[in-house]
């Protein structure tokens, strides 16, 4: 093992999902086994970390000012969904069930990591509330102590005073999911949910 | 999703141990959630690239003419151990059970794969077993049937005719590891290498 191997393998292995010998494996095979594959990821890195933008409407990543959601005119500008991270959008835009906008939060309160309120990206959502008149606000925030309490602020401080409907995502069984596999808080969720049934 | 985004998930990919969910998330950490960690990687992996080279005479990885097992006057010359890879060799440095030097031969036989003997790492070794005078080489080839056609063909066409002992690694039960878990090759490999016990 070389001092320069050393390095970068060491650097891999902050990334997350790598461990010690995933990041050696890696390492080896972009500076041993397969260097033609080294230049091209430089490169799309490099490029891509010179393009990428956060979205100034909604947090999205973007190449232009405005990420391709907030560009689409077909999206309904009065829905807005609340989450927490880009990949959070990524995953609801995957599943095709939401043709509203976002809003990222690039994060949740929580006072034992001191994030706060001003720590989210809470400055621009009343006004685009009041500019897109906006009808609801879908919370699809973690379903723990930290997404329910950054609910309810949001909820008190912003929503509420601007008189929007507030919905939060449905918590439960996961798609597939028995209800022997389900875990005692998963189940407490599931029945709290529950819904009429014709 | 952004094209740059995309593009550097999908080589991030190609990488070992790296599927389309795990691409993503390292994506997103080095793009959007980390991009402080993103120069330092590129700048490691760069200078890695460029400093790397093999070992003009075992084929280890190295950042001078000689890896540092070979520029190491304590490491026996007259015992060569042969790997297939270069983490092999790697794997075998971190037990501490070996004090000799390596030989790499960047594969093995494979005619299914098209690789044939002259694929294989072995125009110095011949010259390394005079000049060093060189008493044993061991064999540490994968436990497959590539792996003993492998040693077979190194062992007829260059070692016997040089006159060196060749002893191959065991094979049998890994560490810690019980006879009702391993598989019958395993179990036959442990079986036919079973040594006299006091």
């Amino acid at each position: 093992m070389t001092p320069s191997f050393e390095k970068v393998q060491q650097l891999l292995k902050r990334l997350p999902g790598l461990g010690y010998r995933s990041a050696e494996r890696v390492a080896m095979h972009l500076l041993i086994e397969r260097p033609q594959d080294l230049k091209p990821l430089l490169e799309a890195l490099e490029d891509a970390s010179q393009h990428l933008q956060r979205c100034v409407e909604c947090g999205n990543m973007a190449e232009e000012e405005l990420c391709h959601i907030c560009q689409n005119p077909q999206r309904d500008a009065r829905v807005i969904c609340l989450v927490e991270h880009v990949p959070d959008l990524m995953a609801i835009e995957r599943s095709s069930a939401f043709r509203g906008r976002y809003h990222v939060l690039f994060g949740k309160l929580s006072p034992l990591h001191q994030v706060g309120p001003e720590d989210l990206n809470l400055q621009t959502l009343p006004q685009r509330l009041e500019r897109d008149q906006v009808e609801e606000v879908v919370l699809a925030l973690s379903n723990d102590v930290e997404g329910e309490a950054t609910c309810h602020y949001i909820q008190e401080a912003i929503l509420d005073p601007a008189g929007v409907t507030v919905t939060r995502i449905g918590f439960g069984l996961p798609s597939g999911g028995g209800v022997t596999m389900a875990d005692s808080s998963t189940l407490r969720s599931a029945l709290e949910s529950r819904r009429s049934y014709q």
